[in-house]
């Protein structure tokens, strides 16, 4: 069926909605350009009309009356995603959350809010609140809101304590709008997450959300710089095992990458200074100097509680995830990314492998995240973009040495994903957007169920580029 | 030199003493009767005095007195301990401080406190005044010091997320006094902690700790039973490697020994039920239920938020760690326990070996703690306890094959730990007991420095049994 996108657009006039062409176009894209293959792609896409729910009753009236009229409803909370997730593949609506962003109530351990409240106002409120904090959080924390970072993240800063998003007891429940003719609305708990938790808005909006919190300190932000990456990299990794040591943040920077690309450090470090990036519990400090006094190669050159730096370099965690892809795009607009897989226990072997045949190509950027109780690294390696073909190969030789690649360079959750049909997602789909229009073109088991993913999907409903439509 | 035990008492006489005889003895006696070759060997000893300091300037008092009169003092907190930590090898004065037990200072994250106050009194003081605790404790905490705990404790409840309290970050400082013949007054961080950390106050006498807090929470005790015991390790493993799910204690006790010595339990469990013990974050219930719900053997028989026991169990951590040996013992007092470390990634293996091979002689009971950030477990099995001979043979059974034993039936730090010389312990007590004054016959290294550890120690001039002394 043809979508009524006009039809649709005046029973919303009575929500807000933005008109300027300008701001229409930039809330139309999220962060895919960090991947050059997604660049050319889906820089022609372009929402019809975007609208700003202000209640979940808004939201239920946006999805009643889009399914009524067949318009497509891409749902997005800041937009810094990098996959592509708020891209509108066949453009209708677009639908931002941020004005949902009430904090209903904060208990021991636990806060309910609204999806559209930003990481940063979130975390200040259960702090004030309680001494509290969110156990997780992206690298965007000063601009992403929470329901983003659910439908569309997997982990981030504080994973190295609590794991990844989708370990159970990382979201306690999720409050879940239909796209019927008449929107249900129900909440999720336990194995039921699993289905609308990253799941970019393919099957449901979430107007509600449950987190456990974890306390809130001083966190001490430092920088350690060594001369051996490997060395770096086995120094994290220990640091990460010891238990009585808390952190909120360990990652590791491949030498020139820092010199070359963190601008406020360069003067602090030389070219071939392999980097750590750390968040330490200000109650850990002692504990930490005590296992920094043991590595002698180890230099701490900077810890926001005591510095001479003329010129603060902000957050610590500003240079991690996938902020490090960012800083390195600023400087040289031809760094794109991989994330990778290194599990326990060939983590380090792993790396060390795929550092030796792509070093300086692609320089490793790690985190230190735990994954089924073991501390390993997840990599977010900074890539020298050539060609496609060249990045390709580049991740079929991670598949290869069993290093399992999340490719940032495609837009459908399976290929960013594990390259295969989460069954629990699509059957949700099939009940709660009958007529598909949720995020299309996102979820490949929906739309081309028999693909092989032997190379790059192309939704075939996507709006044609400009010259193709010529 | 012959210590002058008359002079030195009466040169205290402005301290706090107890006078009564019955007294004296109760309060020369810690626990070490959990073992039945302690208990022969150590049952008869007794200090000459007791003395209560108040305040520091009153420990230094006792321990410039006592140096001058050349009499021993060992001291203590609760003397909850099972290693015969402190007795009073050679009799002189027992120290307790029990009445220095002030508060000083709580931050986000760190108490400072004096040795003497209870566990539960330190836990409610630090929740009461900003919903903290500490990160972990042993079972005995309804009557336990705190100076006890890091004088002759190794972890406990709390060890299954923290580690034990030898790993760096889990004691920030420790004030301690020396007995020369003008007491000095030291402070401890980093590595120097290990100086007098788990030195039974053979080295110096703990005035002031400063101590790592975590959230306190109002914890789900939970108990699940399953009929087959190694599916049940296997439960309480992978639970402890869900990063997202927040414990405090994961406990299993194989059957039989829940049915026949957990009174309390006995009602809703059968013989052939192997028993789980969880501590659960409340707000980690959801998470832990899923999993729950993905173990159709396991079945949850009591939660304390929520149950319909006639009759309360009680803690459910007062089933764990050392309580278990006590609750066995009131039943069958021909039991006795070994302390034994499975180390990961053998600790399943390991445990199913020794099962195999001694059951139901030695009955599992496992405690899951992190050892370098790796899940593993403490064993702290209960023993059928026939003959010295069959529980060295045990002993060795274990350690033929890769399960390292901390032995409680040796009241040396040497023999109840890695069966050898603490450097930094043994060099810590030349400079700050010149006289071997502190706790006399606990160290091993510093009375018999080419002991072979092929047998038990046996302290030379530890006082004779009265029958011998005939």
């Amino acid at each position: 069926m043809q979508p009524n996108v006009a039809a649709a657009k005046a029973a919303l006039a009575h929500i807000e909605q933005d008109e300027n062409p300008a701001t229409i176009r930039a809330k139309s894209r999220d962060f895919f350009w960090y991947s050059p293959v997604l660049k050319e792609a889906m820089d022609h896409l372009e929402a019809d009309f975007v609208v700003n729910p202000k209640s979940e009753a808004e939201v239920i009236e946006v999805l009643r009356v889009c399914y009524a009229h067949d318009v497509p409803v891409t749902t997005r909370g800041a937009g810094t995603g990098n996959y592509g997730q708020a891209m509108p593949m066949r453009g209708g609506c677009v639908m931002h959350l941020r004005h949902m962003a009430a904090v209903k109530e904060v208990h021991p351990g636990r806060v309910i809010c609204e999806p559209g409240i930003l990481l940063k106002d979130l975390d200040a409120y259960c702090k004030e609140h309680s001494g509290q904090e969110i156990r997780m959080f992206s690298s965007t924390w000063a601009t992403a809101t929470i329901g983003g970072f659910i439908a569309g993240g997997s982990g981030g800063v504080g994973s190295v304590h609590w794991g990844s998003l989708r370990d159970l007891g990382n979201i306690i429940r999720l409050r879940v709008v239909t796209m019927e003719a008449e929107p249900r609305v129900l909440e999720f708990r336990g194995e039921e997450l699993a289905r609308v938790s990253h799941a970019y808005g393919t099957n449901g909006i979430i107007t509600e959300l449950e987190m456990p919190l974890a306390p809130a300190y001083d966190w001490v932000e430092i920088f350690v710089a060594m001369k051996d990456f490997m060395a770096a990299t086995r120094f994290t990794d220990a640091l990460a095992n010891q238990d009585g040591i808390l952190l909120k943040l360990a990652s590791v920077y491949e030498a020139p990458a820092p010199y070359d690309y963190f601008t406020r450090v360069k003067p602090h470090i030389e070219a071939d200074d392999t980097l750590i990036g750390l968040m330490v519990a200000p109650h850990s400090m002692d504990g930490f100097l005590t296992f920094l006094g043991r590595h002698p190669d180890a230099r701490m050159i900077y810890r926001s509680d005591a510095n001479d730096w003329p010129r603060t370099p902000g957050p610590v965690f500003e240079y991690g995830w996938n902020h490090t892809t960012l800083r390195a795009l600023k400087v040289d607009p031809s760094i794109t990314y991989l994330q990778v897989r290194y599990g326990f226990p060939e983590h380090l072997a792993l790396i060390e492998k795929m550092r030796d045949a792509l070093s300086p190509e692609v320089l490793q950027h790690l985190e230190a995240i735990r994954m089924e109780g073991k501390i390993a690294f997840a990599g977010l390696s900074l890539v020298k973009f050539t060609t496609k073909e060249r990045l390709d190969e580049i991740v079929r030789m991670h598949e290869e040495a069993g290093a399992l690649i999340f490719n940032p360079h495609r837009y459908t959750l399976e290929e960013g994903g594990r390259q295969s049909a989460d069954q629990r997602q699509l059957d949700f789909k099939r009940e709660a957007d009958p007529k598909g229009l949720l995020n299309p073109g996102k979820m490949v088991s929906w739309d081309t169920p028999d693909f092989d993913y032997s190379e790059m999907y192309r939704y075939p409903a996507m709006t044609p580029k400009p010259e193709a439509a010529e």
